[in-house]
């Protein structure tokens, strides 16, 4: 069996390549994960999740808990073999979820009791049942049970908030059982207060995890105050351990996010974009149900080997989502994730290469460039037809 | 090039297992064309619609004159390059879609003028207008312009409206453009009156085109009327060329019409079943939202070595369409393509052994047999989780 560890291979700057080790396999580092909410990475299949290049997926408890349920997926065999990937899964920890349910959720010092958004059965979660759970689903990396408040609030609350997760973290950690290749990570919590901030780095160092996330951001604050918390959050946490940024984001947060030393990312933004006929590019995002596109025989990028773009014109997407084809979002999250893996390996090969800031700075750059002129990149000719 | 040809390789009673030659490449026959609407065989990529074995696909003149546009779908190099399909593509009339649409359509004896269901702009179709539009789109192979009656009818209205549709189907033929390697197939019409079909069977062959469609059939007269129709249509069709029935159906509809000299069929049932959770098996069907599945971790079919069944178990596609997950259809439209080309395959291995008859009775017990018990094949021993 392989221990669960994260090697550093190279650093630039705050910018680390490397490579986690898992009972599951290896990831290279730093690594986006598709969301797998339910189980299922969606409108993809996991041979097409595969071929993006992703080596690692994420799963939510709150959602597998509910359906189909944590022992159902234990006897199915775990998540991995159910969802038919091998490799590494995250799970998140269903703090998260549990908060967003707003009226539906009471929280008590001990844990949350909320109700299905499915039927309206009642359900728990505590640091204890959430660890179990995550077991039972087999996550390769378990997440700590936290508290996450919505953004702006008060200092005070933040405070509260962030010692209750602490609490909750050791519960979590003493909760977690120890197998070779598995991990759990501790996750800082307070909001953008850099003291609330450190503290809950040390909280979390002297429990000591395998891994260390940074959550909390990404909940309305803006990408100026993430990357600021960021630039007093990294620091404090060991070198040689993973560093996951829950929930973000946008191909530009994701660059200041490994730029400020994170491995780790995950976001629905690819997958869901993916359903609604938005497209990332070099060039920034299209919207392919614009009717500029409804002409248009290039493929969505001219740098992606996606099957999208090897096969289809971007005037074939805009048809497929004008027809609400399910081809569509199948074709275009395909496409978004190639585009996110591709960038990761991007990012990976500038940092190994000492060269992460004129990288960063030309990807900038082509992002506000827009999409590409017909003079730079034209149509292709299409053959008569006969 | 290759000129459009069919060729008799075998014949069991009635039954024929044959190669269409075309421009785009040869289909072994009997096949099944799965239906690609607008441009995409619903959930499938076409990697997927060619693993299943596929030889040949089918596209709607009516749904794509109206979106993307016949001229548009030109100029995007055709449609087997808009839609990534190389091989050949038979595209329908517009006439049997326009004549569903009801009160949105008028008939004349020149054509029909129509309303879109999508926005309710005015089109009009005719039999120079058919062809031509599917002429635009590069289809492989051509049907005539015909009028489709709803069953029950009055004999008269019956014989009129064939009468009308023999009338299109010199009109069609006429405005047809002879390339090497396509070809145009006359539909006979006559509801489930022998003479009837008689008269428009000879109407047709007078006329002579590269292959022959029976229409007007699978609109509600049941099976048994259906194989009656074709018992007397199919034997008044040439012998060298291939035989169509319009839009049928199930295995057992596919299986009978096989026996009685059909080579052609096309039907959405595969995939329609495919997005609401209902499997074709050797066993007959299943419906995976039945509560029986959610444990069931065999998968849907032992025989079958589709992506669902190589790698999931029924109750993770139970799951997927409770979850309401696009990857529920994706999968099991995959299955159901692969169950109907296999059927199809078996089909034709069995008439060139000469063992058309026990192969079909065979097939017919095992349908009416219902799903493998546990006995008959046990749940597969699952790992437990570490």
């Amino acid at each position: 069996m392989t221990a669960f560890n994260w090697r550093c291979e190279a650093v630039d700057g705050r910018a680390r390549a490397g490579v986690l080790e898992t009972a599951h396999g290896p990831v290279a580092t730093p690594t986006f994960m598709p969301v797998g909410t339910v189980g299922t990475v969606k409108a993809m299949t996991m041979d097409a999740v595969r071929s993006t290049g992703a080596g690692i997926v994420l799963g939510n408890t709150y959602h597998l808990m509910l359906r189909p349920g944590a022992e159902r997926v234990r006897a199915l065999g775990g998540l991995h073999r159910m969802m038919d990937w091998p490799g590494p899964i995250l799970t998140d920890s269903g703090g998260f979820q549990v908060m967003s349910l707003g009226a539906l959720r009471k929280l008590d010092q001990d844990g949350v009791t909320f109700q299905s958004h499915i039927d309206g059965s009642k359900h728990r979660l505590d640091p204890e049942r959430s660890t179990a759970i995550q077991h039972a689903l087999d996550a390769t990396i378990t997440m700590c049970f936290d508290e996450c408040p919505a953004l702006p609030a008060q200092a005070d609350a933040i405070a509260a908030s962030m010692r209750l997760s602490m609490r909750w973290a050791a519960r979590s950690r003493e909760a977690f059982v120890q197998r070779e290749g598995y991990g759990q990570f501790g996750i800082v919590q307070g909001g953008v207060e850099p003291e609330l901030r450190a503290e809950s780095a040390k909280a979390l160092c002297d429990i000591g995890f395998e891994g260390y996330a940074i959550g909390g951001l990404a909940v309305g604050e803006g990408q100026e105050l993430m990357f600021a918390t960021l630039d007093v959050t990294t620091p404090l946490l060991p070198g040689d351990k993973p560093r996951y940024l829950m929930g973000v984001g946008t191909p530009d947060d994701l660059l200041g996010g490994v730029e400020r030393g994170v491995d780790m990312f995950d976001c629905v933004m690819p997958t869901r974009a993916g359903r609604t006929a938005r497209a990332y590019t070099e060039r920034g995002t299209l919207n392919l149900r614009n009717a500029r596109f409804a002409t248009d025989a290039r493929p969505i990028s001219p740098d992606c080997d996606c099957l999208a773009c090897s096969r289809h014109s971007r005037a074939y997407l805009h048809h497929l989502f004008r027809a609400d084809e399910i081809l569509g979002p199948m074709l275009l999250t395909w496409h978004n994730l190639a585009y996110y893996q591709r960038m990761m390996r991007g990012l990976r090969t500038a940092i190994v290469a000492g060269d992460l800031a004129a990288h960063g700075a030309a990807l900038r750059a082509a992002w506000a460039q827009g999409d590409w002129t017909e003079e730079e990149w034209p149509q292709p000719s299409i053959p008569p037809v006969s």
